[in-house]
């Protein structure tokens, strides 16, 4: 395989959403529409962008994906990378590729001098549960996650 | 009471930390170094600021504070607004005055159009669940939060 992880531009976009429509197919949910695609896009690649994309490559096809963010932690004094979503197209799995991404992620994490680097992942995901304990995380089990809808 | 709600700036630097060392006790963690404290304050009131602190002042005090950014949702392809830390001084508590300060913070999530509003909170702490679940919020039992330490 010839393979390439860097951060995606707008040219990138048709490949993210066709991506992300895999990924919703996959968690057995309704991939976002028209508008919720345009505003992601946007926010991605707009003057401001809200959030990072990277990607992966095998020769000229986009085949996986990580979106991801610059949070904070108070209890350190120092940023935190958080990843959104990581993503790999059915055909490129158990080959590396995520490994491959989370390792990029944590470099782009030590480099911009986080302490910590944090994602959540749904209990019934048993293989990418597998997946991240290998890489040496831990669940933070006493914490509680609350959401209020707006 | 003679309580006021408003953005912190660099003025208020002694008394943030003054809180934050409250915090610690309450936590029974050992409170944040001079030079975290320093990174903290930096971070907050600097060019490009890495997080929001909004305080509540009872006459010329200041007695709480709230700390928060902004994250993403991709699924929503919306903001949200991320609560880092909240906190009353032990006088102050059962008057309100959480209440206040999360009532502030939806409505600046909403002026900035994000689909939610979220936080952590730890699990032995009984009366902090209990106020969240009153606000109408709920837990993300779903979800697995993980974390590598760098």
């Amino acid at each position: 395989m010839n393979l390439k992880i860097f951060k995606a531009n707008k040219k990138h976009a048709k490949d993210i959403i066709r991506l992300i429509n895999e990924l919703a197919q996959f968690e057995k949910l309704t991939p976002p529409d028209d508008k919720a695609n345009r505003r992601l896009i946007n926010n991605a690649f707009g003057k401001k962008p809200l959030f990072n994309i990277l990607v992966t490559s095998e020769g000229k096809k986009i085949i996986a994906y990580a979106f991801y963010f610059f949070t904070y932690s108070s209890f350190l004094a120092r940023k935190t990378l958080y990843l959104e979503d990581i993503f790999i197209s059915a055909d490129y799995r158990h080959k590396g590729i995520g490994k491959m991404l989370m390792n990029e992620l944590i470099k782009i994490a030590k480099k911009k001098k986080c302490g910590r680097m944090e994602w959540c992942v749904l209990d019934w995901n048993k293989s990418a549960i597998n997946f991240y304990e290998k890489l040496g995380s831990r669940e933070l089990k006493e914490w509680k996650y609350y959401r209020i809808e707006l």
